[in-house]
């Protein structure tokens, strides 16, 4: 199999805040990887709180010999060197984009899923002043029904926010709280958050603070999740009985099937399971979302701030995932608008 | 898709005696469902243990209605109501092989596993007199390298019967003590059963003696298997710990997806993994046998001492796996053997 990649750097529609910090743009990697006449496609988004980098990415990928076909799929990837997560990820996107393609199937159907079974996705709203966050909120309420809420360590700021968007639409809301939070600042927020109709909390205790989390998660009228502590298979079992659901990244996980597998193994432990992105092009995002008739929430909108997303794939109706029939991944070139070339169709 | 079955009552070579009684024939149920003109096959091989007979799953069969198609697998297995697991498992293999005759791959290739990483399936001999035992022994160790000797609750015979085994053949060993021993007397064997070489002990106390195990676990010279604990994905998590692997059987799954995931959990929990089986016509077990890449033993031989066994399937060469390369499940009809009927080769 020959395997190619390129730099490609994605322009967000707004700076995006998190609690780590701000994002102008996202610099991702684009994977093709060429067996029996056809192109598979994979992307890697690279983790920064896990120290990925676009050339460190690159630097993983050059050289790299992959033996077999597309369908020694589970062979190909035991073979990989450690390192890039992401890389990994984009090579086993790619390969299940072949394995579809060279079968005329699309990945759900080759997983045996149900596309109509996807959950809707939530929008996330970045950390931002009040009337900010407000005013994004209602332009993103016609679009999407569940919304997810970014939170910092300020108690009374997020409350105010909350109360903000709350008043301004009906949408469900939903919390990541990025690791911000003490014990005893979660114990305070979270009961007033489900006063205001939240959800769930995504992550509201440090990455490592699992003892937090046992004392908490007892305490807490809102489903928790883990977010940051969750990487592979491995990272599942010593979190149940500490949150009640997980939220599975493929960037993280390094492929569609570790993530398949990390939905068996948070299934076996009856915790709940959300699909979480990077910023992504609609190779990333489409991947992930054919899996999503597998999990209980998508937060799949890692591709939808992306001002220069080469691709078309998943498409987002009223909040709900709509995945392309097309073989494999189903993601084809988006076709450049009417006027931004010389195409001979400016008439 | 149209659902078709029948009883199949399978004559054993040898009567196979184990602790908890003997079986001389075995009454399974074979599955067939048709869509788009082919047809998928799947067994039924009810596990008395937990009360089902064959009566119960054509009881179960009886005018259930599959929707949707052979790619819908995941919803068609969560529509079916809750009853017979070899049911199930008959029904998702007939499902996964239509699934591979459509798209016209064989399932290992479907799900990207190469067959040659299939470990060599071991022999299981029953319990008898330590002659007969040893006999069988020679006979079986021309055509396998693992042999599997089932244990008893009598110490001194145990013993007695693998230093005997141990004389006469070079094979390697691994024993299924089938819960009948204590922790006193596991506690006792186990050490002597590693000096003769053993490489491994299979449920050597009650099924529900996850405590026995805890103790038992850290004091043993050999890696120890559970295998009745051991039914679907929930049960793996509590025997971490307790146990260095599980045997996963198909039959006890539900079908094939469900041991994928099991398959998951138990690697998420740093468990081996065996495949086991019961006693099946070729078209069990070579459904199981498509998985057998996944997993660090198998132990394959169900339909091996089945002396009507209407289909050919996987192959075992010196104990060597060898899947067949058809489409789906791979298993054929097997041809009448010369001179059985009146079909003009007769010369």
């Amino acid at each position: 199999m020959h395997l190619d990649y390129q730099p490609i750097t994605l322009n967000l529609e707004t700076p995006f805040r998190i609690a780590h910090g701000t994002s102008l743009v996202r610099e991702n990697v684009l994977v093709r990887i060429r067996a029996a006449g056809l192109e598979g496609l994979g992307e890697a988004a690279p983790v920064r709180q896990h120290h990925e980098t676009q050339a460190g990415v690159m630097d993983y990928l050059a050289g790299l010999e992959l033996p077999g076909d597309p369908f020694l799929l589970e062979e190909v990837m035991a073979s990989l060197p450690p390192g890039s997560q992401a890389a990994k990820a984009a090579i086993d996107m790619a390969l299940h984009d072949l394995q579809g393609k060279m079968l005329g199937v699309p990945l759900y159907r080759l997983w045996g899923l149900n596309p109509a079974r996807a959950p809707e996705t939530s929008f996330t709203l970045g950390l931002g002043p009040v009337a900010e966050v407000e005013a994004k909120a209602r332009a993103a309420a016609e679009r999407f029904s569940i919304l997810k809420l970014k939170l910092d360590a300020d108690e009374a700021g997020c409350l105010a926010l909350v109360r903000a968007v709350r008043a301004a639409v009906d949408s469900r809301l939903v919390a990541d709280a990025n690791c911000a939070w003490t014990v005893d600042q979660a114990l305070r927020l979270i009961p007033a958050l489900a006063d205001l109709g939240l959800e769930w909390i995504e992550q509201p205790l440090a990455e490592e603070d699992l003892e937090g989390l046992r004392k908490l998660h007892p305490e807490s009228p809102l489903p928790i999740f883990a977010d940051e502590p969750v990487r592979t298979a491995r990272d599942i079992p010593r979190l149940a009985g500490c949150v009640d659901g997980v939220n599975i990244k493929v960037m993280k996980a390094g492929g569609l099937r570790e993530a398949q597998r990390m939905i068996a193994v948070a299934r076996a432990h009856d915790l709940q399971v959300m699909l979480g992105c990077m910023m992504e092009t609609s190779v990333g995002i489409t991947a992930a979302a054919h899996l999503a008739p597998l999990v209980d929430w998508a937060d799949l909108d890692g591709n939808l701030t992306v001002t220069n997303d080469p691709f078309i794939g998943v498409l987002v109706e009223k909040g709900k995932l709509i995945l392309p029939d097309g073989p494999g991944l189903g993601v084809r070139p988006r076709p450049a608008p009417a006027g931004t070339e010389d195409s001979g169709a400016k008439t």
